[in-house]
């Protein structure tokens, strides 16, 4: 194989209860990128269209992990790099993660499938560090994996995939306000009442049960962030409306997705799905803030070539 | 139906990572007990073996909850009440759990089945309050609905039934030592650091998919309590050893039941559960504390007619 075109799926990490832990996989929003092998061993990144982003592959995530496996395989070959984001960075919707999922899993590929998949997480983790600073699983765990995912340790990392409701849509708002992964951070309590320690984790085994036994009503009951939410939303403008419009036209449940700004609802069917984007839009559209709306079935892939 | 003989089973609570959320009943262990329907409405328990328990009605679990339930369902007769106990109370093994489920369960028999199974949890939980001094959910759930439980809400209640793998075994042992619970209660923390938060509902959503995927080895690796066992283990004489010793025989994973002092241990068949046992036997055997050991597969129906 000399050249390979993938697909790096948008992914929605947190998923309220399941903050730092839980994470899942959109099917139909994500980036583009084409890996080429070269023969004088360089790593370039060649094209980036869609978002301003380093070109210098130590700043960049798709080129830090292309290089730190490639250099690892001691591969006889390099790699010019082209980069097709299909949505904005900042999104809370996993731009970087797309990125070194993406970069890992093709140029695993490209080295016949030197790796497993959780050695690519761990690669794909290198270029979250690059791009947010820190070596975050989820997000990149579920772009390779596809479908729902639990990260239940990361030392040592396991990664668990969560079986996914055959009908379970995602409807995605994306105002398009920055909200840094920082900020979101440092607006976290350090510590946590037992007692919402516990109600969060009781929503965490009702939401990974829901999902197993295929209870959509249990999963809308579980999906409840009593900890990062609270105090996230206060960043995103009119979210107790959007989450009020998701459940009042039928929807599931809403929560913040990633760090924010974006706000994921969940939906049993596509019709349903649709309904929450009508819900949402009707919420934003005259709020005098930009914003995108995104119907996806859940992604059970993951990253695929195109 | 003019009286029905029962049995109540023992049950763990909290189950590691679970804490103050999970439960599970046991098999072949616990009461039994016999409720005659007489006609002067009265409510009397008439013989209590196996344990130094109160007779008054209003305090004692059982009584407590059959009257409740009688006054309620405006009732025309009243009941007489033989408690036979076949394990000790104080054993961390839900001990007036088995009393107030098994009486909810029996007098719902009684009245031919007026209420559901959520109503015979929230009056059995009256009888938690009675004995226990508060109204405490995982025991009598894991007793009613039998297999593993999730109580994922309190309020409103909301027990969710987590599939139980088949070869599932476990294996208790009950240092005789008096743990209370309030004593347990009181050395948790108020709070808890959010990383350690995380980690334990990361590990609860690792227990619970690995319930219902059958998935043994996820199970043993996702039963770890950071919170309230290396609190709480204090009490209990020797459980890092024991803990050890059914990890290094080939058993599961094990932990404290309840708030102690019995540890419990699961393990993949029931040939498997024997060794943890005879492991348990063999840290035990020596140290000069009175100790009962049992082996029962998960019990799957709860309390049952005999």
């Amino acid at each position: 194989m000399k050249d390979i075109k993938i697909f790096a799926p948008a992914t929605v990490a947190n998923v309220s209860c399941g903050f730092d832990a839980m994470g899942f996989a959109l099917d139909n929003l994500g980036d583009t990128m084409i890996f080429r092998k070269n023969k004088d061993r360089s790593i370039r990144i060649n094209k980036i269209e869609g978002a301003k982003l380093p070109f210098d592959i130590y700043k960049n995530a798709s080129g830090y992990v292309a290089k730190k496996m490639l250099v690892d395989a001691e591969a006889n070959f390099g790699i010019d790099i082209e980069i097709y984001k299909k949505y904005k960075p900042g999104s809370g919707l996993g731009s970087s993660a797309a990125s070194s999922s993406g970069t890992a899993f093709a140029i695993n590929e490209l080295l016949d499938r030197k790796y497993t998949q959780l050695e690519l997480v761990k690669y794909a983790m290198l270029g979250e560090e690059v791009a947010c600073g820190s070596q975050i699983a989820d997000n990149v765990a579920a772009a390779l994996y596809g479908g729902f995912i639990l990260v239940r340790s990361y030392s040592p990392l396991d990664i668990i995939s969560i079986p996914t409701p055959a009908e379970l849509y995602v409807t995605v708002i994306h105002p398009q306000i920055m909200v840094k992964t920082l900020d979101g951070r440092n607006v976290l309590p350090k510590k946590v009442k037992l007692k919402k320690a516990i109600k969060q984790w009781a929503n965490l085994g009702g939401l990974v049960s829901g999902l197993c036994l295929n209870d959509y009503d249990l999963i809308a009951r579980s999906i409840e962030d009593v900890i990062a939410e609270p105090v996230r939303k206060l960043f995103i403008p009119h979210f107790d409306l959007v989450k009020e419009s998701v459940t009042d036209c039928g929807g599931l449940a809403a929560g913040i997705s990633g760090s924010g700004p974006s706000i994921f609802a969940l939906s049993k069917g596509q019709e349903q799905a649709q309904k929450v984007k009508e819900a949402m839009n009707k919420v934003y559209q005259d709020k005098g803030i930009e914003y995108n709306l995104y119907v996806s079935k859940i992604g059970m892939e993951g990253v695929r070539t195109l």
